[in-house]
């Protein structure tokens, strides 16, 4: 719907008034054309009218929007529930076809556009942050987890043979269960325990390779982002060994496009090595609902085969939320919220150094770490183990959320696999810990709000425990 | 926020006014009382004010809903875009915990009892329709064909030897390929052609398993709903099967939760013998938005093994458009849904086979397909096989889309794996034909459309075969 | 925003796909050329899609929403609330200028298109429903009172030295005060009683007019529709009369739209006499929120007086409101509307009389009145006046709102102008009655829900009448 | 809707998690229930989705919002538009009653309570920048002008015998037409003119109540906000004159809230005098879009004279528009836009005074108009008039709305009253100026492009002028 081409009755509206309306409009009109034709995220964000027209134009070229359809098919996207056609602004029929997830449909242009700018977007931003020789990048509507197995069975279509994956210890469940989910068999590389950091032990992965042989062996598998005190896995020295061994890598980035020091060592890591696959999840790294992982590659063709490893058509969903953020931030948005994660990284590690010293703890050394921070709970802990726990519920009940309390002792079963003092990434933890992180978002508010609530705590909990010292420990109540 | 203890003060509103006010409210709190302690569809459908108190109310559960909020974590659900919140009601934590889509999540009281209580109403439809033994069913936010792979994934499980998968042939891509997906080995077992109609080859479902032993293969993968001619798989005789041989038995029912027939056969199946999961799409049987697929089981704990093989947090966007969607039709709504189908088949058969003789061609006996039709096009075809596919282009321009035409001849390899005369089920097919359905949410205009269209596009071809018995056929226009 | 002139990459979307969408959308656009064009309400309505669209496209014309505005003055149409803006489609400007409601604002196209469609949109309603020979009418924002009121400051600055307003009595407060509100003398002419119907009493018309002096006399000043038993007014007779002393006639069409008998009469009145406004409210009459009235005229200048005679800019929300709702009714949706308010008045006299025959009662005559319809209630109350009020509060905590009961002996001063049995429009009412009126938009459900519970209140009074012989009434409870 | 009374299942959620959500909302309970007995503005803005939830709770109180609603009268609140409906929230029956602006209705609690909670928390607003004598004040859903005529027309009541209004010259068309639309006499006063600056004539106004008796007198009429180099009128000396006289006194506040001075004034001036009403418009200072007005007074009882002059019941639009804005501000957000125009203000006037200083013009001297500036346009205008109104089209154009220039020699008729000079509120005018306001909402990147913008234009416009001293003077084309 457009005034080209429609001569307004002066009777409406005086035609030089109306002009004017319409020049304003033109700047509207070129920034969707530039969009379209140059498929580049703006500079600067939209606004939300603008966001919404352009999601409408597009589902309105799906033909479940035609005016004059007729439907003989077994999937024609009709929409039972009129809130939910608006809340997809119409559109139903996903994206993807018959297993491809960056195939055409031709039901559905409109779909077909938006998934297709949306991954447009997703390359031209992660280029714009730093990595320049990435080839392509696709949005899955699965969570990272789902999207690390369909990597690695992808992956396992080239190497039909192996059914070793390598990977680098972490305490994070569903990264592991991406290996037994794929029927493939996790080969666990326990992390170098430094200080009390803990760093990828790359001469035991050589040490395995040699063992199992590399045919036996699909992959690689390296971690950056993750919980203090572990750090991003040294994916330079994995990557090298990578292309000396032509095994395959895979990277779980799961939040790690947030943080400028990760991608800067993922670009150089291929430049020097070899990245199969980094993926990252869309809710962490773009601030949208939870449910769709990012699958990058520096190698166009690698990305196919994922994209094709799909079975069936797939959530636009993920998609519509993806590229209207994109949208709304543009890129200065996006940079700017990536430099205040950066800020604060700075400022709550600074006060986290304040509250340790005061207190005889310790920030744990993990300087490979640029999101998440550990401070030792030693004194808090000497003689109440339970106070602990209980910190981290007195947390929670205040309003914090995301300050994981770390413990000895916990250990778990995954799939038959037993991690020992699970949650640490490590064997044989002795001192407890919590972490606290700077995440994409977050505001120096909250961060000032938390050490208000984690101090009223600790001094309770230090009560408690003096206390204790002749009496028994009473709940604590909130 | 509701008027509970507050005096509103009688300068605002005078207080009998206020009170006739308040009484009609409680109607609408007894039906949501009613939803969340019985968890049971509401007979008639709520409207859409209601739907959307009731979906803010579950999201104001969810921490990044708190006013008071503190997040020190990776994942706090923030949201960059307010369109993108808006549109997701402010849900932004998705489903699941950890590896296991029915777990609970701390952070999110809200998106847990929105995921819930979205199993709960349809399991709650699914036994209302027939199938009244069914134990349990949840909602997986992927595509059906992930979804059978997460069925497989979870079934290799259990039983890790077995690489088989039986599957009798249908020229549907997905769930072929969410065999292959899964890195297991397919066995195509073909169909029996009787007539022109296709179906089960019990026998060599028998002796294939006797070929490759019972400890190989991983379970029997039947369909109901298809393209015609094939008819639904004999899912009784293959439960049988699958309880002598104490196979797993995978039924694709892809679009069957709106036929009675399929419905009432799953039911039946599994009293005779055995099912393991049933796997169908929410958005052709609930219409929504493509994106997501409903498992279903006769035995709640197989449900848990699926539910724990997903690698990850969901989206929870699914559940939101299929509660929003049950709960605004109602049982009533669903039921006359299905109604309406099930009487636009067979006026759509009637017209189909009055379309036929009164040209010469017939639509072919598939008589254990309720859904999907298929008339054969033997005499526009005889010396012009192009015309056959000009047809299907024909109709799609012209507005009609889900029509197919199958033409012989078209030879397919999927994964490694040949498919001769692809579209057809069947090797060898002679006649093109063109398919139709009648699926949920057809109306009887649409048909009338179709067959005015259909007839127009018949003529015109018509004319240019005898026109191009003297000269050479001209390109069809639009 | 619109896919002209843009080279949509076929990485994005493959060309014949897109063409498809394209063409789909072509429809819309020369629908909304159309409209645009030739100013007419279309037959069927639009898809809310397509309103919204076409709002939308409205609103970005005004200066408000240009994407470069520098805003120097004192009204900018800023909106601090963006629920505020969103829920007005960011229209911000009102409609009309420097104290006229038909100018065009410089700043603001797009609210003076919006303003100009509406009025053009409903003279074409106007014209089709019966009054064809309606030369313009326009939307103000103001109650149908206030624009009464309007009608009279206009008429005034016409005749300065004339004062008196000629009124037939009706019971009804806000087209009373309109008189007193713009500062003249209402001369109250009350009706004729014939049986207990009411009739216009036109020689008592003669009579003041001869008696006061044309001089002094601004108008005449009748209604149409009204609560039975007073019937329309005869405005043939007094459009005579109007024509031949040359006094003004202004016509209280309230909601008289919605009945053809009523159209009838004004086109009726016109050609043998003279009408100079009619004035009806547009939410009884096109079903939008109360807050706007139209004004009618026969002669188009007449009309811009009115306009001239608002003082300031208006509220553009009401124009919003009534153009979204003839687009989407369409012309078929309203006369289907208008339709059925016709069927379910006879349904509702039908069942009225039933009623009334069954229990010694009767439903007053007024053949005038094809809205609103009286039932005595002569047995119930003969001993026991309370029960009578006590009738209509039963009704109303039963759900029933707009039925209402008069019974003799009310006594009302408006403005210093006594009403002796106000209600009744009439002085020395005996019988005591109730009214109901089938309005637009009503339901013949509505109508057996309001029997049924008619029903049961009747026979608990009954009960209660019959006790209270030998003992004192009880409190009805509910 | 809410939780309480209902016993969620286990299976639900877990209660822990789910009693943590709750407590969460208990703080918006809170908000609601202070704001409905308190009834005054929350000192911090509400979120979107909490005034929304406010919103449509009150709109459920209203009878067609009620389930089981049965609707037999003329005017039942159907809307026929679901957007309409939506955009709404579902409020149909407007406010106010029976011509009574400030009555419940008994069909709309939740509209009463919408209107008068608004009312409310408009007086908190205004008591809380500075009116602390005011005794009440309400919004009309009318324009500034047309609220006005309603002040009038209510005054006229109290002194019938009265015509003429005592007004001291402004030009603006809808104040004064106010006069007329109500069929009330002007007596124009015009303004001294200091320096090029304009004062009330006090001693003009005692001499036309002398000429003219106070019996004939029906009020005396002010103005405060208005565009400079009028300055806001001498409020408190007319109050003492009123107080004297006892005529009354009604001010014209169109956008003087926003300005503390204005607001001081009129409080003082109400100390010291008599101020019957004070008249704003809602959308200059709320920022909401145009259509209301407020009317406050220092006597609650004057109040009920205006509110039960409305003939009708009126819109409730504009008190939607109002009560979402001021909660969504809450005072501290409306404080700050109040900070924040002062400070526009200052930055304005000290960049037009050294943009005039620079060219050989004067910003004029209106030390007591704290929103409207001017700055003389002598040198550009010396031999080429025409070049004056050509800059206002090329300001405008080049996207600069509410920069007005006023040239000498406009004469202007408005209702049979002849305005010499208008535009610039007096007679013999010789030099033009321009003017321009720092306005509620303005930004200082606004006032830095107007000033890039200006400054372009009058570069070229000084071209041209040299330009045409030796030929004819182009078209400025953009």
């Amino acid at each position: 719907m457009n005034f080209d081409h429609i001569n307004v009755p002066g009777k409406l509206v005086p035609d030089n008034y109306l002009q004017l309306g319409l020049a304003a409009q033109r700047s509207k009109q070129r920034s969707f054309k530039e969009l379209l034709e140059k498929r580049k995220l703006p500079e600067t964000g939209w606004s939300d009218e603008q966001i919404e027209e352009l999601v409408l134009q597009l589902a309105s070229l799906d033909s479940n929007n035609f005016p004059h359809k007729v439907g003989l098919g077994e999937r024609e996207a009709r929409i039972a529930c009129k809130l939910v056609a608006r809340r997809h602004y119409n559109f139903g029929h996903g994206i993807g076809r018959s297993g491809d997830l960056l195939e055409a449909q031709p039901k559905a242009a409109g779909s077909t556009l938006l998934a297709r700018l949306t991954n447009a977007l997703i390359l031209d931003l992660v280029r714009g942050i730093g990595l320049s020789s990435c080839a392509g990048c696709f949005l899955v509507p699965m969570c990272t987890g789902m999207t690390l197995t369909l990597c690695l069975q992808s992956l396992r279509k080239r190497r039909p043979g192996a059914k070793y994956v390598l990977w680098s210890r972490i305490d994070q469940k569903s990264c592991f269960k991406a290996i037994t989910a794929a029927g493939l068999e996790p080969v666990i590389i326990p992390c170098q325990v430094n200080g009390e950091s803990l760093h990828t032990d790359i001469n035991l992965f050589r040490e395995k390779i040699a063992l199992l042989g590399v045919e036996s062996i699909l992959c690689l598998y390296t971690t950056t982002s993750c919980f203090a005190p572990r750090n991003c896995d040294d994916i330079a020295e994995i990557s090298k060994l990578s292309l000396q061994t032509q095994l395959p890598h895979l990277v779980n980035n799961a939040y790690g496009l947030q943080a400028k020091d990760i991608v800067r060592q993922l670009e150089r890591a291929n430049q020097i090595g070899r990245i199969d696959y980094f993926v990252q999840s869309s809710d962490k790294n773009l601030l949208v609902p939870v449910g769709g992982a990012i699958v990058g590659s520096f190698n166009e063709s690698l990305l196919h085969e994922v994209a094709s490893s799909y079975a069936g058509r797939a959530s636009g969903s993920q998609s519509l939320d993806v590229l209207m953020t994109l949208l709304s931030l543009g890129r200065n948005g996006f940079q700017s919220l990536i430099q205040q994660r950066a800020e604060n990284f700075i400022y709550l590690r600074d006060c986290l150094e304040k509250f340790a010293e005061s207190r005889g703890e310790v920030v744990i050394d993990s300087r490979y770490n640029s999101i998440s921070l550990a401070i030792t709970l030693g004194t808090i802990a000497v003689d109440e183990k339970e106070s602990i726990t209980q910190l981290g519920s007195m947390l929670h009940m205040r309003g914090v959320s995301g300050a994981r309390v770390v413990v000895p002792g916990q250990t778990k079963t995954i799939d038959g696999h037993k991690f020992v003092d699970f949650g640490s990434h490590r064997n044989a933890l002795k001192v407890p810990y919590l972490t606290v992180a700077s995440a994409l978002g977050i505001t120096r508010e909250e961060i000032d709000k938390f050490f208000d609530i984690f101090g009223k705590c600790w001094h309770q909990l230090s009560q408690n425990k003096n206390e204790s010292k002749t009496k028994t420990l009473p709940k604590a109540t909130d």
